[in-house]
């Protein structure tokens, strides 16, 4: 396509609220264009790029067996109640109701519709298993839109969903669409890391992350430094430590104004490890809440998304001295024995059969050595720790760190929670009604954009892999007014088109500093630069990722141009 | 592909609420579900279908120089406002808040989202023409949603918007959109008709409807039977008629209890033509309404659209007796003189220049003899009639007659009256700011799916055309335990995936009297069935169409087969 008949606005302003480099450079560059928050307009070369990395995601998903389908955006609210998200998705779920004052909720994922949807299609099993995706609009009401395309409210997801007759076959299809995951991020020239993961508000057996790795990623990802063992910090699990034992008699001791761990340790002379930690928490449930202490290791962090899932709870919010007076406890002085009736606490499962440890006494100024854990009755244990740099691998005994990663990517192990809740069932081959085991797999288009400019920019703007660029070569006419160098460039722009390559012709009247500027901040992965040493039959031939130039002859150029793409 | 693989579930029940052969046959050959009242999920066939379509579609305009972009679909309402329409559009646009009380739409069309676009992105006459599209979801609050994909809430819409430094080179683009318009049309196989249209809610100073011609349409077009004249009849005209004239003297005549036009052509022996009828409806405006009377001659009939837009109302309702009473008129007695003072009335420009006509004395049992409309003072004119059939064509003198449309794409000359609303300028090239003079084009993809199957259907289920049908052949195993026909439908079957052709293999357990009613009910363009007289090494050869069959010698297979696709 020729630039001077293309919309293509770049401009040297950066927007405002913008500080991601995808978020800068996608608008600078004339990709995207702010209409609101977290509201995106795709100008002509988004639109390209995002048909591209479509068009990636629909090849690989097609090839593996999956079929595409569009479900509706507009989604009746009766769907969500059924299946019992309605409240519990909160207010990022959008409602609003239709003329008739019918309940309809914009999708933020689709779980019930597809349900619904294979509930009135399928009857049998011998219809089973089944792979339907969309490639549609979402709609999530951030509370803090932010980060562009990152954490938008509109954007465009591919979202799947599977079902199968028995578990095994779903875990069979799970495994599937990892290796169809990594397919199409390998194709879009990610580099990514697949971690085990926290199934959040979708729920399931087990969930795996795809995460493209950038330093201004939202998750921290915990990665061995040998094996293959990846999760995200809200899923990590390490290698239990091994603690040095205390060995003391359980007595109380009074420790006045000391109510830290740092104070505990020095005031007692024991290591932060030997100490057992409260945090103390409000639950907040669907229709109510409570008070939650979470006992850990003193050395330890507590993973809120643990902790949270450990109760079963929609979050846990920040809870002041006062209210945890209220609820009958002494601020700094919080242990596992003697609490008051009725409170709810859970153990962090590494302390579970630990003895000999030091913890609060539950009465102002008063703390508990030589505590054995084992010796508290009905409590609940959950892994409830963050895991941290230098713990051990759980697969290898190699050292833990940490990374940062954009989830693009997420795919879950379901199981009947919607097909029960929805009541969709098939007749297995004994003619015996059984839910339908489903997966269900996510796939953040439009974030797959900001993902891979994040990974691939430089200072001067973007730089598109080969499978997401688009377009593969920009021939830059440096002075319009050359003839010959207008026919040079036309004939280049004409044989790559008729081998079936994207070129972008820059053919606008402007200087050749401003057409170089935008090549460097669109970031088309190869340009041909036609100038002035074009009386030498000379040409050049630019790398937008090296930024290194290199001279070619003319009657080279196409076989040049040709190795590069 | 292959039947056994894909979700298809076909039916024989029809559902409920269905009597369009479309809304029927594309519910129960599986190409889409019905998941509420106007909203529909597309299933595999279906998305097939709709990508097809949607191909052609993006083809086209590319190749006549627009760009695809993709615009936002929720909307903020402030952008309405500015436009003035968030009133006018009326219920059919649906409003709701977001979490932090914003006010939002989701949008019906995208006139003003886009002029905002392009007044952020383009600041220059140097820049135009641009002809920016999208192909995107759309949501309108139908009051009665129906017809399946025929009026449903939620659709796919192709709308682009063009934008130009003058209305001369818009007019160029209008033109350019109509025959591209009818490239698309014609290779999706339709057959259509381009009309005359009245510019409705979107406004603008000319616009043309591409009509789906089916019995089944809701829209009346008018015809000319000679030439290429025609017009929805809310913009049809014709050429004036010749009537004979009266020959009375001016008199005011009791007229007890002859109140119709039948009535007082008989009572006092003129034709109905020679007499003037009123029809007097409430219009609605943003915040008011009032009464006006619409003067005709007695033989026509009033059209709707016509008389709404000769006083810029939202709407006209009907008025009860009493209510015509109230604003002081005599029921089955107005005419034009004398009528009460400040009551609105509006004169067909067909009767501008008649005398002595019979009319309502504007008194209880009296009519006028013998009226020169002529001699009314400061009156409007406007086109207010239905063109009937039978009247004669304004280009031809031919006869008009009506036929049924689905109005399937509209092309709107716009001018300036969005870009003035929102204030959007470029620098002509004196410097000067100058609002943008737009056009706007749309086309019902997803209605488009509707229209092909209304034109092209029979009892037995879908025919598609070549280029909107999901798969180019199917191929049915007659008997799916014999070998040889498994092995030579799979041999066809890679052959023609070879060759590029989109196949569906019927590789189905099923007995065959179902795998041919499937395909009638499909409706593939043309089906292969490898059975019985394979021992003859003979196959047949199916034309959906026509239902014909042939028999084709097995080693002459793929060359009738590449014909015929």
């Amino acid at each position: 396509m020729k630039f001077s008949q293309l919309l293509i606005p770049t401009t040297k302003e950066t927007p405002n609220d913008a500080s991601l480099a995808s978020h800068i450079y996608l608008i600078r560059a004339g990709f995207i264009q702010s209409y609101g928050s977290g509201l995106y307009n795709f100008l002509p070369l988004g639109k390209i790029v995002l048909d591209r990395v479509r068009a990636v995601v629909k090849d690989e998903l097609d090839k593996a067996g999956a079929m595409e389908v569009s479900l509706g955006f507009v989604t009746p609210s009766s769907f969500w109640q059924q299946s019992g998200r309605i409240e519990k998705y909160g207010k990022e779920l959008l409602r609003f109701k239709d003329r008739k004052n019918a309940d309809f909720v914009l999708s933020p994922t689709n779980e019930e519709s597809m349900v619904n949807l294979v509930k009135n299609s399928v009857k049998s099993y011998k219809n089973l298993p089944l792979n339907l995706y969309q490639i549609n609009l979402k709609f999530r009401d951030e509370i803090r839109p932010r980060f562009g395309l990152m954490r938008g409210r509109e954007f465009l997801m591919k979202d799947g969903y599977s079902f199968h007759a028995n578990e095994e076959d779903m875990i069979r299809e799970f495994n599937l669409m990892e290796k169809t995951y990594s397919k199409i991020f390998t194709r879009l020239g990610l580099d990514f890391r697949v971690v085990e993961a926290d199934s959040g508000a979708i729920g399931g057996s087990g969930s795996k992350e795809f995460m493209v790795l950038a330093d201004s990623g939202e998750d921290t990802i915990v990665v061995c430094s040998e094996c293959e063992y990846g999760a995200n910090i809200e899923a990590g699990i390490r290698k239990p430590r091994e603690i040095e034992k205390n060995n003391f008699k359980f007595e109380k001791v009074e420790t006045p104004n000391i109510t830290t761990i740092d104070e505990v340790s020095q005031f007692l002379d024991v290591k932060p490890s030997q100490t057992i930690k409260a945090v103390i928490k409000k639950a907040i449930y669907d229709d109510s809440s409570e008070v939650v202490i979470f006992f850990l290791r003193g050395d330890d962090t507590l993973e809120e998304t643990k902790a949270c899932n450990s109760v079963d709870a929609n979050e846990l919010v920040d809870i002041s001295e006062d209210e945890i007076r209220e609820a009958g406890l002494s601020v700094g002085y919080v242990g596992c024995f003697d609490l008051p009736k009725d409170i709810k606490f859970v153990i962090d499962l590494e302390i579970k059969d630990e003895i000999n440890m030091v913890m609060g006494a539950n009465e102002d100024n008063y703390h508990i050595k030589g505590a054995d854990i084992t010796t508290i009755k009905n409590a609940s244990y959950a892994d409830l720790i963050a895991v941290q740099e230098g713990d051990i691998c759980p697969c290898c005994n190699s050292k833990l760190k940490y990374t940062k990663g954009i989830e693009a990517g997420h795919i879950f192990q379901l199981g009947t929670q919607y097909s029960d809740a929805l009541d969709a069932k098939f007749l297995d081959n004994n003619g015996k009604a059984q839910p339908f085991v489903m997966g269900t797999y996510g796939i953040g288009v439009s974030r797959l954009l900001a993902g891979i400019i994040e990974q691939n920019h430089d200072d001067k703007g973007c730089i598109w892999t080969k499978e997401s660029a688009p377009f593969s070569v920009n021939i830059i006419i440096s002075n319009i007014k050359k003839e010959e160098e207008v026919l040079e460039a036309t004939k280049l722009y004409n044989e790559l088109k008729a081998k079936g390559i994207d070129v972008l012709l820059d053919d606008r009247k402007d200087r050749f500093g401003a057409k170089i500027k935008d090549f460097e901040l669109i970031g088309i992965p190869t340009a041909v630069v036609i100038g002035k040493k074009l009386a030498d039959r000379l040409v050049e031939v630019v790398d937008r990722k090296t930024l290194e130039k290199t001279e070619v002859k003319i009657e080279n150029l196409l076989d040049e141009v040709l190795k590069r793409v």
